[in-house]
């Protein structure tokens, strides 16, 4: 690696001091595909238990002080008692995220409906997540559409992003002055000929149609095959508009494997492009958040290998010697340029990122330590009874 | 369009004689995605009214006298009974598909698991089906393998190759002499990162190495995108082994929408494929079968549409003019043979079908026809109260 | 199909009155692959004779009035005399196409180039375009740009963006008050890591940047695999930023094949979503431009087959009963609103189309009448000599 | 890394002690786009010049002793001399390809062609590549075959196949019997419809009828989008029919970057199949090599960065703790399993690289030893006039 007179360590040591990473409390329930739901020991009954196993991932990595929520699968009847819970457990409750794919009402739409009472059923769900939010704290509202057509001709296409831009405007009205709108896109769905927010070039349009405070989602599983992603972080902080990633890893569809797990390099060309804006920063108000599902393995454990890998891509991006490279790229030196920046891609961070878990107190292989732990032994003796928390609940 | 000395009515009577369409027992119950299965109102409880729902199908096409069932979703206490009850409804029943991904035993591979209990579970299912097929006068076993891998390094890809063709020795060696195995393959599952039989190319290998019965299922959505479908029915009929076709229609994944929705173009060009071999013609033993779900849409209404969208691409396929194609192929006149096959894709063949259904004492428009019957009022109506059938059962 | 009240052939005359398509000069010369150009007795030698071509094609179709051109290829020393003699031809000149990618200088980058040098000069290639805009008559600048990164690292992403607002500033305030600054993206180009303008959302942030007469392209072969095109169409006209398509086919990459040769389904549900805006009239100012190359087809006659293409598919979009789609859409009748687009599109418009040829006193079927006319064999023999026309020059 | 008893510095020096990676004579020429070939300083004028270049790359790697020629690019008068001069450069002759991709006659086809004639002089340039063969010591004959539809019906697609059999027989019988075949396949060509060996299944196939010595050819760069090369290489190992790789790197179509630059962990976990099998050593008989075009990269040093790109992928598999992986795939332990992988993958092994080549007296750090070296400024100083190598000729 090519340092001149930078100190690498450094370098990474303050970029990552204040980075953090959100979690969701879905990962720890049990998920599956269309076919099947494997079952796993110790899962979650409730919002309560997903939460102490989240607070594991923090324990371990010192990097997620974060919990989302999913409404309605975690409901509760004092919002307030649950905050506090967190609290206890060292971590904060996150954005909300709403739901409107579940409900038999949604099955031709919810904000984009052509029936005007579901649509107004939709916005009114979205009201409850906001009073969701002033009773935990929370200041962001994420919404992932699951809208779209199976058939051609099955709905006007532009008639649908009309109704769309009218209930987020709707729900936009609602907000605090301090609350933010994190409007997700995605490429498709099973089963779909057309999403209603599909690139985020509609998401965005729709953002800047509400205002300053709403901001666009970037799922990394939610694209085209072969689609830049990391060109669409750089065009969304420049037009600062970037609120969130969803973070997980595609092989195929919307996959949700745990973040770096198919594609670690495109993984760092990512967060090199955060690390040039300056993003990784708190003051950038980008919410660097997890959405993933561990099918058929451990899902205490999965959040935490996904926690390390976006450390370890940070770590990486980091390392990029940013002035010699922007003297290489200004001189046109393509295999110098590349070259620069493959060098910090290839270097091993994880015992530079142990030092620093030391440093903080911390445990050098958080993997390890919490295998060794015996917490997933614990929970899966103790959750016996009641009902595993899933999507459907 | 060009047609010599052909009659071209003549050409699609006589190829659309004996050509019929197997429809699924499945595409009658429930279906849905991971996140929400949308229950119709007078979908069967049980296999007895599957078969009652597919029989209409057949009663308003004339075109669709088969049934595949699905084990265990299908299971009977007497399926000679039910083979009884698919005569009374002028039906029989078809090809039998085994399930091997909805048993917490297959969370890490059915008949490529790295346990041998498994594996040998997974054989035992087969032999089960088998046993289906010996009481309902099946003749093709149908294998849809959902085994494969999440993460690299999961499992070794080449020791679950080996695993499989020692499975598939067991289960061909079960069959009776006048049965046919149909290997399936399929691009990808959503959250895999390596499927086991991912393509064409593994399913034929294994099909050689297990003997001329063993032929290969082309379900016509397990692609990866943009790859040239017709050329592998072209390649799998040049090897004599082109067993069946799981017809849908795809936007993005594994849609299974109905077939001709997406790309009718598409269809008509497998179609001619079929026809330039003569394997429209009973004599190929190629099984054209749909594997669909309606989801959102009317189950028999959408089944009905779907037969329709497989003989009008078959009639389009049989007007070509085939001798004039083959001529400006020679020439090398590269616009005048696509304009042949563009003139025969372009005829509006529903007038020429409408005549042969009134040839043989059918309604002209068979959807308009259903529609009129009043029997999906009437199955709203009568099948209240029960389990409706769905993919769990 | 469902007719209602309405007169189908009359909507379809009407709406096709002054439909009309502008063909590219780059058509009539020779083209091909990174492998090969393959030569074609009777191509044009200059621009004169590209007209002559042209011409041709708005003669038998009488839907193609207009020849867009490219600098430098179609270069002349006088461009007043250059649109007299299309004038004689019957057609004019239509947007003029900018080049920026065959001059050593632009080996990494042109108008976002990291050398101001060279963007001063990509910027200057831009005023010279727009003279002979002012030569000729001509309204739309088009560019496509082929900017973009081979490599990771290799310039910043950013920075080209805020320089290609910035050369893009320069150009729009070189126009005059009437011309428009036709905008393309582009998903990919062979051996790129990275696009400058990979998408619809990018090309329309710059239009917006820019002002009211800065607007969109469509190409249709330029995005990636499985995108929904119809959607992005819908969404720009919603925008109003919809200035023009670039027609073609694609199986798989940019392969600008006839349009319609590919997915004609795709064709006629773009043309019904520019039907239902009325973004067919003139009145919408929208484009209709092939961008083809026929690399072993004859191309006079590629590009007549191209235009009957757009004109059968906007036939189709005229037929479809839009108030009974309507009626279907909101009664959430998925079958039914889907079965009337089927029914347009499945209607062979090829007699209609005759006809109104004939009431236009022109011949039914333009193919036939083009090959009968022994154009093709004159211009063989004649254009003998001289250096055919290609991509050099 | 989990280490167990292992020495990993020993498994990499032992794995890579008779690891070699053959380079393409074609890498040294101009490349470029249908758009634009970019001419760079120094770049050979004859074989004898692009054999010199590629000889830097074995002196500074130690791991390139062999250079592909391609017919009729590198014809020479005296073969002989040719293979000498390359001994006197410590090289020698590797893999003859054919080149049926540039002659007028070939528009429609070559092995494939409807005319005999045709197919007869592509044959026959075959038999001048096989005495190429003989006059050079080259014992493998690779066949890409550019043969394609660019429309539907334009040809038969079966027809074709039939044709291709032909055409290999002869071509097979015509070669020496330590003579090998390797047969190429490509997913897509640009403006094609369809290939007439679109993928592995096809290749296979053809090899399979031919003999034991016709093998395929992996192309890395070859693909549908999201396809598990990986699977592909051990299914074809499977079959002991995988003879050669053309390595490069892709990131939307056939981009011919440098390997390793768009995917490195998939170059990896290629690599971990073909240590699995033990295919890395030379009794495997697999040939590595390189089909790049470096169209505004340095050439050689483009050359030397692909080189160490494999030798690196190779490494880190080779660390693979293949007993503990074992193991952890046995237990069912998924995130176990792909840790292990992971742990070798996140490795740096530019440091054992250094090691081991000092050991063999070469330079730690082959780019930086080649920069310093001013070969790059001394051959464009002294290649001055003549006719700059490429595609052409």
């Amino acid at each position: 690696m090519t340092t001149t007179a930078r100190d690498p360590i450094a370098a990474v040591r303050e970029g990552l001091a204040e980075f953090t990473v959100e979690v969701p409390s879905w990962a720890y329930g049990n998920s599956g595909t269309r076919f099947k739901v494997f079952a796993q020991p110790g899962v979650p009954r409730d919002p309560y238990e997903k939460l102490a196993d989240a607070a594991q991932v923090n324990a371990y990595t010192g990097a997620a002080p974060r919990v989302s929520l999913h409404i309605p699968w975690d409901l509760v009847d004092d919002f307030g008692k649950l905050a506090a819970h967190a609290a206890d457990l060292g971590v904060s409750i996150g954005a909300i995220n709403s739901n409107v794919f579940q409900d038999d009402a949604y099955m031709l739409g919810s904000l984009t409906n052509a029936d005007p009472a579901i649509r107004a059923k939709a916005v009114a769900h979205h009201v409850q997540c906001i009073e969701v939010m002033r009773a935990t704290g929370s200041k962001d509202l994420k919404l992932w559409l699951p809208d779209g057509l199976n058939y051609p001709g099955q709905d006007s296409l532009r008639d649908r992003q009309e109704r769309l831009a009218d209930s987020l405007q709707q729900i936009y009205a609602a907000m605090d002055e301090d609350h933010r709108l994190l409007l997700e896109y995605k490429f498709f769905e099973p089963y779909f000929y057309a999403m209603d927010i599909p690139d985020w070039g509609t998401s965005l349009l729709h953002c800047l149609a509400l205002g300053e405070r709403a901001t666009v989602v970037l799922d990394t599983g939610h694209h085209a095959p072969n689609t830049n992603i990391e060109f669409i972080v750089a065009q969304l902080l420049r037009q600062g508009r970037l609120g969130a990633f969803d973070f997980n890893s595609r092989f195929y569809a919307d996959d949700d494997l745990m973040v770096g797990a198919a594609d670690p390099f495109q993984l760092f060309r990512i967060m090199h492009e955060i690390v040039e804006a300056d993003a990784h920063l708190p003051s950038s108000r980008v919410n660097f958040m997890l959405d993933q599902c561990h099918n058929i393995e451990p899902k205490v454990q999965g959040q935490i290998r996904s926690v390390l890998n976006v450390q370890e891509a940070v770590a990486k991006a980091l390392l990029v010697d940013r002035e010699a490279l922007r003297q290489a790229q200004l001189a046109g030196d393509v295999l110098g340029a590349n070259g620069l920046l493959m060098d910090a891609y290839n270097t091993d961070v994880r015992g530079i990122l142990g030092d620093l878990r030391e440093e903080k107190g911390l445990q050098r292989d958080p993997i390890a330590a919490y295998r060794a732990s015996g917490y997933q032994e614990r929970i899966a003796a103790e959750r016996v009874g009641g009902h595993q928390a899933g999507w459907g609940a």
